[in-house]
């Protein structure tokens, strides 16, 4: 699809041109899958503010020799040049023709300090000047190739807790491990290219460590067992996570999952366009706060979700920025009792001009299994 | 392990004081994880150079609250901060006790550049000084424990492969994705906790392709089919390629994998402690270039393994320095023939005082399946 490729080419020209900027040196490889469509590990990109209509003026792709021809597949409309490593291809591409590039911005929130020294040696008579973010700040905002991949990401994660319950797969006996592997398969068979991330199945007071990574422990009656998978496609990320009980839920078991559910639907409400960020996180921190386990919910509500698992927005106290429509991000507040067990409840989500539209569409309701 | 961790330690504040600085932060979550043994995804870390017997005064390590339980766990040993983000943290604790800190390295390839601003604003009293690759230069020489990790990994990468022929796996009719997805599967049988990275299938003209991904293409009879794909234990990768035929071989399929073949084993013979890492490259792609193949070769020899599947030391004529004793390299010559198709064989091998030792066993002779 070079026309979506094209069009956000435009659309950080513009970006360029406000921050006056000749070009953008792009060097980070999403930014540039995101702007070209090329998936190789190892490439740059030189991004020329000039918007010549028919032409890329001034506009370069660098990939090496063993991409030569996915790169003519991926990348037909932009001129390349194979050579590596790219990053210096590209940077005395800028040098041999200086005074096009005069003022080029490059990707200071990923080129290293060393990185920068290096790409200055060799871009002689270019200033280069620090422009982070600028690829970013488009990709905050979805457009509807990028929700429909995210979408189809959800849906195989949905397909494969469903088919999971529906064969049995939770039953006590099962290790962690086992669990993660089918939802993983599972959801390959609902197309996922892979996992969105390292599968958590976090087990009785496994369940109340966060990010526990799923180990060879059974499954056990009365346990909470805690799922946060994801899945991906074409490069896009999803993101859930669903708490059931194996077997009669305990008092303080359904508590503190209606306390989550509340704290969780609290915050997708509070999702809208023009919210802060902070109110956001502080809409479900309340819920949480004023039941008296503040101290037990000790991480962020949620995070944007695209090319990266984790990326702008943050939805958390430490956040800043506003809500936009098009942003897709995850809701995740949780409640985790040490040794005995936690529960967390994750949707994403993309925001839209009234309420936000799930992408994840598992019941939230207590299940017991 | 937490005494490996503290050896580690020790290594590293010879350097630091060989480098005149104080202490080093640590920010990249690969040397925080071979210098503490956590295994987390935010954390810094600063070592000092100061080496107390029984105390690590000055070394503290922070993450965040996910972590608080495993951290306790991973790292005993070490002064540790709960609380993020972890990089300003430290920062924050150097500035504190600034006399004590006075000249700290930074891992400037890492580091961005506004990282580094940010860091810099907040150690105020702190003078930053670039310290690049300190603890990678500890990794290029694996010790024991590392070398056994890699050596799982390669023998759950060779028992996978070995069981995939045995049941057949390898035959007309079956896609490249559904190979890819087996050979997974069994090393995961095999002790690994996941592949090392995207493994590659690649049948008939697709073998050409020297990091193609794999398709829904077909294996048909006649096709060379290449296979590159390695394990993941503990942390530690391993790192394969055979290439069989599906079939009776062409004699052009004969040639080229004789000749790849010859090109591999004078690359493993010319891996000896002292030896240049261009001459190594050199050795093999001068058998290649003999042939008339040479730009039928567009990569480099060999990379080295650990905890990042490509790490130092670069076998290529791009590369620099000397092969040492406990370096962990692929030596992985290819030939492709455009549209028709190609051969790579690579192994992962230890370097020892005298020849170097396999740890990906499989045959090198041509298979055919």
């Amino acid at each position: 699809m070079p026309e979506i490729h094209a069009h956000r080419r435009r659309s950080l020209r513009a970006l360029l041109r406000d921050a006056e900027l000749d070009a953008l040196l792009v060097t980070d490889l999403l930014n540039i899958r995101y702007l070209t469509g090329f998936t190789g590990s190892q490439a740059a990109l030189v991004v020329h503010a000039a918007d010549e209509p028919g032409a890329e003026s001034g506009t370069v792709f660098s990939t090496d020799g063993r991409y030569r021809t996915q790169a003519a597949k991926q990348v037909p409309d932009l001129e390349r040049v194979i050579e590596r490593p790219s990053e210096r291809v590209i940077a005395g591409h800028l040098a041999a023709r200086s005074g096009h590039y005069r003022r080029t911005g490059f990707e200071s929130g990923h080129v290293t300090v060393d990185g920068h020294e290096e790409l200055a040696a060799v871009a002689a008579g270019v200033e280069l000047v620090r422009a982070p973010g600028l690829v970013e700040r488009l990709r905050l905002i979805k457009d509807a190739s990028e929700v429909e991949a995210i979408r189809m990401a959800c849906a195989a994660a949905d397909r494969a807790l469903a088919d999971l319950v529906e064969h049995g797969g939770l039953r006590p006996g099962r290790t962690e491990l086992e669990v993660a592997r089918e939802l993983e398969a599972r959801m390959r068979e609902h197309g996922a290219a892979g996992p969105a991330f390292e599968t958590i199945v976090a087990a009785g007071a496994h369940s109340a460590v966060p990010h526990h990574r799923p180990t060879g422990a059974e499954l056990a009656a009365g346990d909470l067992v805690k799922m946060d998978f994801g899945a991906l496609v074409d490069g896009y990320h999803s993101d859930m996570t669903r708490t059931v009980v194996l077997g009669d839920p305990a008092d303080w078991q359904r508590e503190i999952y209606e306390l989550v559910r509340t704290a969780q639907a609290a915050g997708r409400d509070a999702v809208r366009v023009g919210a802060d960020v902070r109110e956001v996180d502080g809409a479900a921190r309340e819920v949480i706060d004023q039941a008296g386990h503040g101290e037990h919910y000790p991480h962020g509500l949620g995070h944007g979700v695209g090319l990266e698992i984790h990326e702008a927005p943050a939805l958390s106290q430490r956040g800043a920025g506003r809500i936009e429509e098009g942003m897709v991000v995850t809701v995740e507040p949780g409640v985790y009792l040490p040794e005995r067990g936690g529960v967390r409840i994750e949707d994403t989500l993309v925001v839209r001009d009234s309420t936000p539209e799930l992408l994840t569409l598992t019941t939230k309701e207590l299940v017991a299994v």
